[in-house]
């Protein structure tokens, strides 16, 4: 089975945007056998995505359409399927109610041109979209499947995986997937995959598949076999040496991200985490409450991007201050012991460092807890948002060992 | 004129693949005012990429093809195009012979298929390539350009440098590209389109984009004319009106986002700025920090996850906690008061709020300043990460309103 993707939008032609979404569904396509052969970024344009759509219907088992789905003028893509098939439209009141429903929640109501998103295909399955107003499209014709994705990643991909990936399963050859996660964070894509390619690149059964973003990789396992069996002794066959390879620089064998898991490491001892961050401005913190139930062991902290409040709310000495200056080893450890003491909580995280300028990239990572505080040096590289980033994992993966050390 | 890009290669269909040249080339092509319309990935696949060939000459003023022109069987972006456009192939001798001379210099001599590389579409230009065997092709009929070129990187940007882009210039009239910029926050995609759209959709140029994601939209308009007075004034038609109807919701005109915009205030003013929050976890210290030279105004902050938090970092009062709850107007008011007065800050902002849960989405903001505090309860809606996200913009739009009524 193959599959061609359509991606509909004028701002995805611009030299800055890259069509992630096709990426994704390339991703997941593969996983199920499906193979993506052409994939097309089409502009605003009702006749030329009218004609991109009927030689991909020509020429594919399966067409995947993202974006275009929106309420505005410039938002072409059911029209221009319609009008390329040859089929017609009807407006579906169910799911004009829902989106009138969407918008009573966020207290407002849908102005007119929001009907257009309730324009169905004749004959296509409507696919809730619970992240936004626009639903998604699933039309079955002459053995082919032609498909429509809202554009929004945070709206395509939950659909992918609730609607898609299942229907899809279903038209295709009976066999069990089984899938093994290894989370690892703060490796270079490269010298990790030096590291297991050897083991994982002999085998097409299971698929692994490397994702790498700044500071983290993912490495995704996937078996499709006759069996459940089968497919188990294969992810151990591949995935076991992979695990004794990496060993603790492993996080996550779930999925779950670093937050989460020092979360569930945090719960597991019913200890606390508290925060004090200088050129981080809060995103420790932010990564430490992402996860829904945080407030079990997250109790606070402070953001002290300047000397005064690192004295003045976190209790950093002057001498250290002046001495030392802000961006030191010992900034760093005053900087966390004050920031437990101040909150009573069991460890304290500290960052503090230079997100650019001259020094850009040197930071101090600091941890306090019952045994005292201490401090690493960081040398970071990158812009100022990859800095940030990457001094957000360091801090999380050093607590995420010493919590892991102490089980 | 516009512009359709064609990259060949099945390597570029994997889900970790992007193909890069397309950016490159549009970013060169859009200085030029050529609009690239639509692109595509291809695999290696002759009749396939021959179909999309075709379709692309009709529609295109411009059809440029990267990849495929190896010496390998799987290298189909030769005869693909000559039989999509029905127009024979020769065999170059001097291309030939430069082929043998680069590989004599590499102390190797030409494979029988290198042969291949020499094989030049009737009629067409050949492009000279320092820095591979391939040779690009340019060839031009019925008012329309079809380019070949390679598809590694350093042999591409080269040659479309030194051959492609003085050659396109000869070919076009002359032509100047201005644009506008409107970012505003908190209004719904449809809602701001009903309202613009009668403005803006009378016209094809300036050529009008309207971007949204959770809180923001983008309103980017692009008009390309002879002149420069002509550009500005068909900006200066559509861009007054759009601006007149949207007010003080617009918070940039020149693309900078709202933390920085909002920085760019509190500079101006030379005031500074704290935040105390709950829900957000530090998001917002994130988002006004985001910005290199934030240290100008943002002095710091407070994480207060619990009520004992809110109460010793902030001052909130027991019996505000008790008799209203962290999730009140008035504990929004005595966070933000407590940030204010404990940082020193001209202003502070506060987020508290339930980002999940049984009553997910009901935040209060609160900005205390030297005129007091205020406090406003927001109903967001979504999931617990868009829920954060919403509040951090209210809340930093709100300060963005104050500091420019001020002025």
């Amino acid at each position: 089975m193959n599959a061609e993707i359509l991606a509909v939008g004028s701002e995805m032609l611009t030299p800055d945007k890259v069509d992630t979404n096709s990426l994704y569904l390339t991703q997941e396509f593969n996983t199920l056998g499906v193979e993506v052969v052409a994939k097309a970024i089409i502009g605003d344009d009702r006749e030329r995505l009218a004609a991109a759509v009927l030689a991909a219907w020509r020429s594919s088992d399966v067409v995947v359409l993202t974006g275009g789905l929106g309420p505005t003028e410039d938002d072409v893509t059911r029209d221009a399927v319609a009008s390329a098939l040859g089929i017609g439209m009807h407006f579906d009141q169910s799911v004009w109610e829902s989106i009138e429903e969407r918008f009573r929640r966020f207290g407002r109501t849908p102005s007119p041109n929001n009907r257009r998103q309730a324009e169905i295909l004749d004959g296509a399955a409507v696919l809730p979209n619970p992240n936004g107003t626009a639903p998604g499209q699933w039309f079955a014709a002459d053995g082919k499947l032609l498909i429509l994705l809202p554009g929004p990643p945070r709206e395509l991909k939950p659909m992918v995986t609730t609607e898609i990936l299942p229907r899809l399963v279903k038209s295709l050859p009976v066999q069990v997937i089984r899938t093994r996660w290894y989370r690892v964070a703060l490796m270079g894509e490269s010298d990790l995959d030096t590291l297991i390619a050897p083991v994982y690149s002999k085998y097409t059964n299971p698929a692994t598949t490397v994702l790498a973003s700044p500071g983290d990789v993912d490495i995704h396992l996937r078996a499709r076999c006759g069996t459940v069996e089968e497919a188990e002794s294969l992810l151990a066959e591949v995935g076991d040496p992979i695990a004794s390879l990496l060993g603790n620089r492993i996080y996550s064998t779930n999925g779950d991200s670093l937050s989460k898991t020092v979360g569930g490491l945090l719960r597991d001892c019913s200890c606390t985490v508290a925060v004090a961050e200088s050129c981080t401005g809060g995103l420790l913190g932010a990564a430490l409450t992402e996860v829904s139930g945080s407030s079990d062991y997250f109790r606070g902290g402070f953001l002290t991007y300047t000397n005064e409040m690192k004295r003045t709310l976190l209790g950093v000495s002057a001498e250290t201050l002046a001495l030392k200056g802000p961006v030191s080893e010992i900034t760093a450890c005053e900087m966390a012991t004050g920031a437990r003491e101040r909150t009573g909580a069991d460890f304290a995280l500290s960052v503090t460092g230079f997100a650019d300028g001259p020094e850009a990239g040197l930071v101090y990572a600091g941890l306090a807890s019952s045994d005292g505080a201490q401090s690493k040096r960081l040398q970071l590289f990158g812009d100022r948002q990859r800095v940030r980033a990457l001094a957000v994992i360091h801090a999380l993966d050093w607590l995420r060992r010493t919590l892991e050390s102490t089980r």
